[in-house]
């Protein structure tokens, strides 16, 4: 299916993944050759999965599980497969979230070192509160089949919202643990005196940030939404072509109110939930 | 005129003035209570005036000056009277925000304290420049007459999503100079031990987060844009109602192009002027 501006679209798409990638593998040298390594030890050791597991986890594959919907090779797959990968990307990064947590615990906890006092941690635990609450709601509004199609037509704008938010937050919240981590760690040579590894990590804060630039300027460009599914056709009530839902469920609503008479009772019900999944989508960025 | 969705607007229009106001009084209290005070002497007083000025101009008055064209009250004044509300306000976050970084080089270079060194540092002096070139393309582009229309057209969806981009990335650095600034600060009683200081500066922080989030929430709801200019009926070749533009900047050209030869040369040229950069920014978010 041809996408408009599909060039420039390539360009973000293969330097954001570029971009990710390198913040990665930026990590994993930061904590590999210029601090200890890692272990699960309740050492720093055990403190070094964090960053790795947060840029991996929360930074990048979030980031793909963002913008998985507007990859053009995928229009072809159903809604719901899609729907599975991007819970499913989300879920992993929920995942090396929640154990990176935990290993920042356990550090803390075996030195005697206080928790929960930074701004950093303020945020960034609150962060992946609202990551699992959003999660949690994806699952039984957006996948589970009961939902009323109402609250999904309602939520998913701000399911969207919410999603990019939270995005940008984790992205900041990164920075200031890269602050926070490299004024505690440098003091011969002291990070003011900018030596190699100031200048490393300060340049991983900067692929980071634009990696969430990139992903966000990805998911807010309305001419890349993936498009209605075809058989949306049978929901016009005289055969036409489907219009474009930019911004306008109460359309939808209507329409789709009328055709139900046209379509059996179950089939009308399952076009109906795609119909207005779409269109609730769609309504959004 | 009437907007969709007035009340949840308000709500949250009046959550964000309410929480950037107190995130410029919560910093107020933060230097003349916790820290040193003000002044202009090389001193602490005077790096005390780079939060001050930041977390007014550029958090707050940028903030507003994103959201100034959403407000349904402005909606009968003209397109250009708001453009130079937008351009003005802008302009005085700018010259704050300069003005913040003298006062923070002016510190160091008294104090024999290195420039330039942190991810704080690098990102606010990106942010800055990223800014005051937005700042200068958003005047000679949108509000001097000269530009060419096609490219108006192209610039303005990249206007908007940058604009927010940045305000995006001014709340980053916030945090992380917050951040850094109590770890600085903060000896004895540590940072670690959460003194009175350490949890008002990070109620600070999560006040200028949640300003930053409720911004961004207003500028991406596609319902509460301002409506076309209602002399864009003039643009319709047959004189029928003008049909609302999301993200089909094509559709308006093609408009644009067949009703000139309606229109007698100067008013066209500006009733299109007009419609293109009405066009143009509804294409965006």
């Amino acid at each position: 299916m041809a996408m408009d501006g599909y060039r420039g679209f390539l360009a973000l798409l293969v330097s954001a993944l570029l971009v990710g990638f390198l913040s990665v593998i930026f990590t994993l040298v930061w904590v590999l050759h210029y601090r200890e390594g890692l272990g699960w030890d309740g050492s720093s050791l055990e403190f070094n999965w964090h960053p790795v597991l947060v840029v991996t986890g929360f930074v990048f594959i979030q980031g793909i599980a963002i913008i998985v919907y507007r990859l053009p090779w995928t229009w072809k797959c159903s809604k719901l497969l899609m729907k599975c990968i991007h819970a499913g990307l989300n879920a992993v990064a929920a995942i090396l979230a929640i154990i990176s947590l935990v290993a920042v615990f356990d550090f803390h906890n075996a030195l005697n070192i206080p928790n929960m006092y930074s701004l950093h941690s303020w945020v960034g635990l609150a962060v992946v509160i609202f990551y699992m609450l959003q999660l949690l709601t994806g699952f039984l509004i957006f996948l589970l089949p009961w939902a009323p199609l109402s609250l999904r037509a309602f939520l998913m704008p701000i399911h969207v919202r919410s999603g990019v938010l939270i995005f940008g937050t984790v992205i900041a919240t990164v920075l200031m643990g890269v602050t926070e981590k490299l004024l505690f760690a440098l003091k011969n040579p002291a990070y003011s005196t900018l030596p190699p590894e100031g200048v490393f990590a300060n340049v991983l804060g900067l692929l980071v940030l634009v990696f969430g630039a990139l992903i966000c300027w990805i998911v807010t460009t309305p001419k890349w939404k993936r498009p209605k599914e075809p058989n949306l056709t049978l929901l016009q009530p005289n055969g036409g072509t489907p219009e474009r839902v930019e911004g306008s469920l109460a359309v939808n609503f209507s329409k789709t109110d009328k055709s139900d008479s046209e379509l059996n009772d179950e089939t009308a019900a399952r076009k109906r939930n795609v119909a207005l999944d779409e269109a609730a989508q769609r309504s959004t960025m």
